[in-house]
């Protein structure tokens, strides 16, 4: 980890760190691979909802953003972004908001996975006369939403888009379920798949003469173990931007790639157990418990010493709101408060970066020159 | 529940909507109760960190008020709050900010439980020329933080506090085990045993010449499970204001006392699996699953329709960040589209009104008139 720990002695604790060192090793990692497929990719940034760090994916090479809310395809509108896919099934609540952006120049896209959907972005934009594009959202692997690659209704969602009113982009697909493999060769299946799908469902689309200019893929686990996306043009994923133990247990990093971490401040101990309690409870962690059902369960974090060294065994694995409970795995630690004295500061590795970030309303981005406050979106 | 649902038609989803008739019943309730025994209520805000709730908490005759971040204490001050506890073990790295707001006329309390921090606050002070008013927290049921009732370590640090430099102020406990129990036998006598391991440690006080005006106790199980508080002076509570399903399981409220719910919107079904999908994911629920272990698991929420009518058997059981997976239990519902159709709204009720409050920049708040908007805090 990047030794500018002197940094972080200062701060109010708790408080969300970034390696920048390290996110930007991630960020080109996945460029790189990308680029190695030769297709586009377009980072999620529902992870960070974070401008800088945004902007550091686009500097890379990534092309357009993925959103998880119009809140965030508001903010990076504002911040000089166009293309925005927004990858959450629209309503027709929601339309009047894309239809502002739309009409502030925001190239946004929307996705549609059944007639019902489709037939009501068809109706509001004939009303509007404006014509929205819209992806076809393909389910790939039984997870979540999306049509079936293979089944009649993504015909009957494409020729209900394909009109005048709107706009048929391509079709995307997410293969969450990813999250819940370990092993490289069940990884690269799982790409498969997700890819397999996503290209069955474009070419359906085309046999039909319907068009098809997108096919978009991807999850952090499935775009770095893919072998091949052929006949894909896009790739999406947002949490390799920092890694975390959830992705260090599916096997798509390491233990020193994960480029957030939580400050935290010992502020007592129960020494007869062996306890170690720190300023960082579920509050600032989050209730993921994403390693849990893992091959190794972390608690609500790993710990590690504050230049980033990782203290086998010691995790936090109680937490209260504002109190988190850190003990060694095993044998009890007599000498829990001379390993970690009161007011001593520690840094916890998340289970998941996306839910432990939201926790935060800014990021703390550590790098040689020192540390720099960078602003977090939060809520809607 | 208050049959306004028409204001709620017009809202953004996902949003945090209080129940203003039912939070005013929880809190009359709360108060009632501990007027009952004849101590002084200390209202714990970290479930709200929310002004005008606190202002109604204190307005039903609460005293002075219990925060968990030194954030809230700043923001509670300011906004004319003079009494506050912070319930959370001190370390010097926060003592400048306790400083800061004691100078500004807060009477704010801290807390200690070993002799390192209680040492560290006496010089602190001395070289401050500030008297700190510091409680001891007692450890009554081994959750978490605290020193035993009947140790010595209880007098040590008393006797480092009782100088020139510090005001021992008295002893606080927090059965927090409570929440893991469902039975009003259990929760009595888990009350029982919080208050008399409070009170023992006040008398071993008193009996050693030393001062306890305060012996402060509370959890919201224990706190409406009591059948005595001799010798108690107050009462903490936090989540009784809001309720939720975790109280719910606990045994302390019923459905139709929880408060607080998210308004989401249904976009999309997969009606082959019985699902409905809704866009009150983990972001908005929290990833909090406190009633996993309980007796009845909710998963992530209980559905409600948008009149706030309990959907038996329909919660949300699978969670992405911006999608939440409702389906009922046991059987399969083919007829799930129709029973929640595209578009349509839903209330989830939380497993924990803490946890998600949390994921929201502000409350709705629902009454005869309409809907206000109250910001809460988020962050440290």
């Amino acid at each position: 980890m990047t030794k500018f720990d002197a940094h972080l002695t200062e701060l109010d604790t708790p408080a969300a760190i970034v390696d920048v060192q390290r996110m930007q090793r991630n960020i080109e990692r996945m460029q790189r691979c990308t680029d190695g497929f030769g297709v586009r990719f377009r980072p999620h940034v529902k992870t960070t909802k974070c401008t800088p760090i945004v902007r550091a994916q686009l500097a890379a090479g990534g092309r357009g953003i993925t959103v998880s809310t119009l809140k965030e395809a508001t903010q990076f509108h504002a911040d000089g972004i166009g293309d925005i896919l927004y990858a959450v099934g629209i309503v027709p609540s929601k339309l009047p908001q894309v239809l502002a952006l739309r009409r502030r120049g925001c190239d946004l896209k929307i996705i549609a996975d059944s007639v019902a959907s489709a037939s009501a972005i068809a109706e509001f934009g004939r009303a509007q006369r404006e014509v929205f594009e819209v992806w076809i959202e393909v389910d790939t692997d039984g997870h979540r939403s999306g049509v079936e690659p293979d089944g009649a209704a993504l015909l009957e969602v494409a020729r209900t888009l394909h009109g005048n009113s709107t706009r048929l982009g391509g079709v995307m697909a997410h293969a969450g379920s990813s999250y819940d493999l370990d092993t490289p060769e069940e990884l690269a299946a799982m790409a498969e798949q997700e890819r397999a799908g996503c290209v069955l469902a474009a070419e359906r689309l085309r046999a039909n003469g319907l068009p098809c200019p997108v096919v978009s893929v991807g999850s952090t686990p499935t775009a770095l173990s893919a072998v091949g996306l052929d006949r894909v043009t896009e790739v999406r994923a947002g949490v390799y931007v920092f890694f975390d133990l959830v992705m260090h247990n599916v096997g798509v990093c390491t233990m020193n790639d994960i480029a957030m971490s939580v400050l935290t401040t010992v502020i007592g101990h129960q020494i007869d157990k062996g306890w170690a309690i720190v300023d960082a409870g579920w509050m600032a962690m989050s209730r993921d418990r994403g390693t849990e059902k893992q091959r190794r369960d972390f608690g609500y974090g790993q710990v590690c010493s504050l230049d980033g060294t990782v203290q086998e065994g010691y995790a936090v694995r109680g937490a209260n709101q504002e109190h988190g409970i850190v003990w060694r795995e095993g044998e009890r630690d007599s000498d829990i408060a001379a390993r970690f004295p009161l007011g001593s500061r520690l840094r916890i590795l998340p289970n998941h970066a996306c839910a432990t970030g939201a926790q935060f309303p800014e990021y703390h981005a550590l790098d040689e020159r020192g540390l720099t406050r960078w602003s977090r979106l939060h809520g809607w």
